[in-house]
């Protein structure tokens, strides 16, 4: 299966990245963004912009969409018909976002009627790793359709997890990711304030752990912030992270699978949003440890 | 302040490589082991058997012992007067058993009536790292009596944290390091449930944690047992571990600090000890998350 | 503000018992059931069964609904325009039945657009209390409304219980009352075993309870159903306790509500689902308990 | 088995109360406080007052102690041995002090070394029902001794609940007890909170409760207490509360009882006193709720 061009929908900070590292190598690549201004500097590198999402697309093409929510892929791929019809026959939409299982549920159905491959693959990692290439991808669809874009995926990611034929089922993977994130924000909570009220500093509980045996992305960079209770700006707004794990609940709920630490993180961020804390990162849901505690932040 | 003479008592599979790491560079060692066959591969490498406990210490020297547990350090302390005259004046004992805090604070106290010093020195690794000498110590006491055995403890581990002058606070870190061990057995454990339920294989999420953002040693080790239920043989029993969440509560308890995610850990021990999986690893609370959901382990 | 006429739908276990009452010093009752076998002892009594919903309801009359769900009563009222064009203007519709804030609030705009009034006035009590006239009301919506038909409630009930101006603040004030008895039940399973644990039988210590200081409804019929087991037939189907709790904690989650209990229970239920006792009395949540001691049942 | 004399030690506002009650019908009473004017009231109505603990007791006879804690049980049982002494042989001691399982244990076995019988005894009810003879007594110990024994207990209680033969099953009773108020408290706070962030009065929603199927005495009293947030001063104090529910959690602990509802109110009561409430009524534990949503109290 050769592919004979390539859109890319959604210029934000991570899709700016991954369009950069996709036009390396790539004959044509043709973009699209709500606001143009955005697509300017992948002009400037030989991108062709193009007025309407659907005209980035073309038959036996592969679309690459990185929008902002549910709604926005929605509103791409259901307001008008013809970015599907464009698709048709033999295309692939490789979708980036962060969307909900059942979205991408309903995607793949749609798509499937119409003859197109759809591709689930969000993305983990942050706007430096989108625009150096290091991004991990969350892979799921059918066989054929991924063995097509894999050349594409691993210009902008150092590894992708393939998760089978469902596409949703990189959905769900991603939210299962971040409920350790969150998971690992709560314990580190508990742990740095139970050692505070003990007379030793945060800082040294979260140095004592994220440089031995917990060593990694997730313990160094949060378990410096939740140390400092350092929360704004917003590297991933509360709000945004009571989405996911209020995702992850609901799949939780439909698969009957009890989750204590899910629960737990619930209550954290709901106080959280109470209190008036929704817009700042989603870290600080580790003030709920100290407050219980009545250790001043 | 120098050092004049160097003990070591316990020789089991920690203290057998730590000891030989002394050895090394080391003018004299002492070592004392309750069944003395133990004493024999340090004695082919040059260190000298005692057959009392206290005749590895003399005044001025330092003794370092690793005891399985605060009842066994006790015994070697408490049980004869030797012990503490033979070190006074000016000795210096490193205790690197995991010790409960109260007993760090009480032996501190001891000590400190009888001019000797008493720092605090628990590790994290297992018998591998203490064979390597890449242990990481866990240092609180006075600062002059660390900075004389700084020189031995470099010997035995590729890094030093320094938790001030009280000795307990040390023992209190080391419980709050495995209370985030235990805690991300169990975030593990739900994770991989609920992924397991919508029909992603554990190990593949397994995989997508530790070889991304939470690549780090315990979620590569206890990520694979936990993803595989390989809960036997056991690294660390359960029981064990039970005891160290319990310890970590009291002091909670005594210092006013609710950590939720401690009480969960405690009703999965608890569970866990009900149904017969004490001798297991304690990686096998992660039972409870499946047997909650249903599914066969 | 007088009322003209009297309408009854929905002749299931409670509304039997609800519409003889009413019937009772009613010049007319007008019924109606999908299956009409059901209005035949109503007929008996004098009551006047319709073919078509919208038949029981006139101008400026009162209708009761009493039906199984949301979408039951979606039915009734928006299938056909019928139905609240023939109360209007000036009609009032009391629904009895358990449904959610939401349906609650959809109704209550639904028929003001149209001049009639919405009254939500779910009921405690099963069907023996609402043969017998006892039940109580949990009764909200416009006050002129709600005085027109306090003479009718009145005799259905022991007491009517006023939660104001908006009708689903009443569906909300019902959720969180089954909270208290889902809560309830938790917490007698975890005191039954632990007092079992320890050699104290269970049905001592719901006597214990019972007969005392919690001598009540709940705490005696359920305290007696959890202390043998006793979940089957079921009063009140786990599968519907778990879709109120649902239902309460989306409701927490809208008001940024942390609800512990209300999380706890929620796994305890998903777990009784995962392990198929869907179909038992909600009680049967009381086994999580038990299972994670290892006291058989 | 007949009763040759009665003692009485312990007048304290339980105390004055019971033993009033006990002198009724009885040739001669003999009470003992520390503060000796407490003594007075008793002896205007025929008791004798008694310069020693010891002097209550004699053989064969039956000593009633009723003290504020383990700590001024185990004084006056063990702090002379006069007091084992003079019961000898075939004296009855009937301890109604609410006491840890643990001391009730030693002292059972203490006495029966002896030839004396202890009986536990812990009540349940305030001063109000101690001067009512209306409190409920949970009774454990030897048959004979409680047979022997009941007529005196029916003058105090309007009901005796018999656990058995071992004394301390009746103290883990009254701890199952009183962790059965602390969790309505809890699941009160949480309800009453989510119908205010709703909008419905907590009153409200307390008297929904109190005046249905949860009408008893502990959701009356703590559910007005609850709603209005009124806790002080205190019926019985937040620390008090906390060494029940820390009692109940080591009694649970080992017998591998996993008590999820138990693990909650660790935490609460544990934030209650680092909030520095500790002096309060136990059911400002209810605050925790009222903090985690944000509403003002």
């Amino acid at each position: 299966m050769s592919i004979s061009s390539v859109g890319f929908i959604g210029l934000g900070s991570m899709g700016q990245g991954i369009a950069t590292n996709l036009l390396k190598g790539t004959s044509q690549l043709r973009v699209y963004n709500r606001s143009k201004e955005k697509t300017r500097s992948l002009v400037e590198q030989g991108a062709v912009a193009v007025e309407d999402a659907s005209d980035v697309v073309e038959p036996g093409g592969v679309v690459f969409t990185m929008l902002s929510d549910d709604a926005a892929l929605r509103s791409v791929v259901f307001d008008s018909v013809n970015f599907i019809k464009r698709l048709a026959p033999g295309g692939i939409h490789v979708s980036l976002s962060t969307i909900s299982p059942d979205t991408a549920r309903e995607m793949s159905e749609y798509h499937d009627r119409h003859g197109v491959r759809f591709l689930s693959a969000p993305v983990i990692g942050r706007p430096d790793r989108a625009a150096a290439g290091t991004l991990f991808v969350l892979l799921a669809g059918r066989s054929e359709a991924k063995a097509a874009v894999s050349p594409l995926l691993e210009r902008i990611s150092q590894r992708i997890f393939d998760f089978g034929e469902e596409p949703w089922l990189s959905n769900i993977a991603k939210l299962a990711f971040n409920f350790n994130i969150a998971a690992a924000i709560e314990i580190m909570a508990e742990s740095f304030t139970l050692a505070e009220k003990n007379g030793i500093p945060r800082q040294k509980m979260a140095e004592l752990l994220s440089e031995t045996l917990f060593s990694s992305v997730v313990y160094r960079g949060y378990g410096d912030h939740v140390a400092r209770h350092a929360y704004d700006p917003a590297g991933f707004r509360l709000v945004l992270g009571w989405k996911d794990i209020r995702l992850m609940l609901q799949i939780a709920a439909e698969s009957a699978t009890p989750l204590p630490i899910g629960s737990l993180l619930r209550d954290r961020l709901l106080s959280a949003i109470a209190k008036g804390r929704g817009e700042l990162d989603w870290s600080a849901l580790a003030l709920g440890a100290s407050e219980d505690a009545n250790v001043p932040a």
